[in-house]
């Protein structure tokens, strides 16, 4: 087998990132030739890790089937948060936390999800059981993915088994999880040299919910005002990404890391499901939503319910 | 958590039978409470191990949301070869060893697929996985349906997992896997007093192809001519399927578990692309495919390529 690409999804955050690094990393110490490769921009929080653990980004990509037949996925599956040319290479195997959906292969692979909280919980489980020992550098970028998934283990997406992970990895890197954890989450808040386009963009994922197309952002900040400070110029830029992709219903969460609180800004033709399936009502455009951080596990389910009706 | 439901595919074989009733056994040794279920008729084979091990067979139910709000599928994924009304309850995990297929969920799941030749050889995974051993009744079943989907380790699905985990099966049930195997599967050989309409669906599958409905037979023989010389009665069952199902293309797959080849019985508008697939001749509308005992390796993946053009 020749050079085989592994990746997460588009607008890569870190678990993404360092999913992808942590699967070649295994592979090629199972004799593998994998590059991990990423499909866009680093976010601030990821900046911050790879520096913090002295490594380099993956390569940047839009396409794959123009470098090889065959890819790996991480941290996702459904085709429209893939590669552009996804349909164009064979999928030889998935490790994932999400949904399926839209998720089609023409042979047998190996798949692995599980309903926890971050993909580098999976893949430390892979290591072992491979007989693989995770390295230091390894181990503290994994820990971060897991930091960054479960916002410190606050998310209602933590699981015991992220928590036992974190732990494992914790030793492995001698990294003190607390006082990194909450440094690394803050360095993903600052997003005052963002434009508005980049933060929509920051961490945005489209959804297929019933016949309805959706996308759904999340920018993680201290302070709600950090970013809805800027509420007109980030309309203009959802209503512009609205028009481009002939979208139905565009949310962008924003979420107090430190509260556990979101409010959304909500446009779209479909916002009135949005309100019903939150229970809620918009008022000029934005809404909190109560102990909701995990778009996953809160969002997601919610709207793909109601939009299904 | 309520009780939870087990299932394989419908026109189940034994690894769809066997799979149902192990899992079921690893999650009860572990504290929930699963019923394994089945989707259809048991086969010869089947039958066959179910006596050796004196097991009960599955309840037999065609609906599941009657009964439960959510399931755990084994051997299969693709919904239109689940249970009837598997859109009405959740899919909580799947373990399976197919491609993927139309398989959509609202919320993260356990998935585990391997491409290995049998779901039993994941599930004997699992077991270990959860420190469970496998009692030496559900080691002798799990046997069979590795032998049974290998055809005892001979087909191009078999991987050294499977044989390795037959070896970890056979110290634990004390079975001869030889003398045993090869009896168990001239017992699903055994099909003299079947109708013509049961032959066909004694092992089928309905599988979406591009814009085509397809459904694949197999039929295990130690001479072709224990099916095909009642070719002018299968022809008669199967374009009353065709017609029923508005079909494009029906193939009925004879395989000689002896020489390891199949014969063919192809029908359906969708022959000739059937033909192309495959670098055959039909005549009389069958041909010999040399080599091929695999439904899942050798027949939807070249079928599936040829439709989607």
């Amino acid at each position: 087998m020749g050079k085989v690409l592994v990746f997460g999804h588009t607008s890569p955050d870190t678990d993404a990132i360092v999913s992808a690094i942590a699967f070649a990393e295994l592979k090629n110490k199972l004799g593998e030739t994998v590059e991990p490769v990423r499909l866009g921009a680093l976010n601030g929080e990821t900046e911050y890790v790879l520096k913090h653990f002295n490594t380099d980004a993956p390569r940047l990509v839009k396409t794959v089937s123009n470098e090889v037949p065959a890819v790996y996925l991480v941290d996702h599956n459904e085709p429209q948060q893939s590669a552009d040319d996804i349909d164009k290479v064979d999928v030889l195997s998935v490790v994932d936390h999400h949904r399926i959906s839209g998720f089609e292969t023409k042979a047998p692979l190996y798949y692995r999800a599980e309903p926890v909280g971050c993909t580098a919980t999976i893949l430390n489980k892979l290591y072992k059981e491979n007989g693989v020992v995770v390295p230091k550098t390894i181990a503290g970028l994994m820990l971060s993915a897991i930091i960054s998934d479960t916002l410190l283990f606050k998310s209602p997406t933590c699981t015991d088994e992220d928590v036992k992970a974190a732990k494992e990895l914790e030793e492995i890197s001698g990294v003190d999880t607390q006082t990194y954890g909450l440094a690394m989450l803050k360095a993903g808040t600052n997003i005052g040299d963002k434009s508005a386009e980049e933060l929509i963009r920051l961490d945005m994922k489209p959804f297929e919910m019933g016949k309805y197309n959706v996308e759904i952002g999340q920018v993680n900040v201290v302070d709600f005002d950090d970013a809805l400070s800027r509420q007109a110029e980030l309309e203009t830029a959802i209503n512009k990404e609205i028009d481009a992709k002939n979208l139905d219903l565009f949310v962008l969460a924003v979420t107090n890391i430190l509260t556990s609180d979101s409010k959304a800004l909500i446009l779209g033709k479909a916002a009135a499901a949005a309100e019903k399936a939150f229970h809620i009502e918009l008022k000029n455009n934005t809404a909190v939503l109560k102990g909701v951080v995990s778009r996953k596990k809160q969002i997601v389910p919610v709207l793909t319910e109601e939009l299904a009706k």
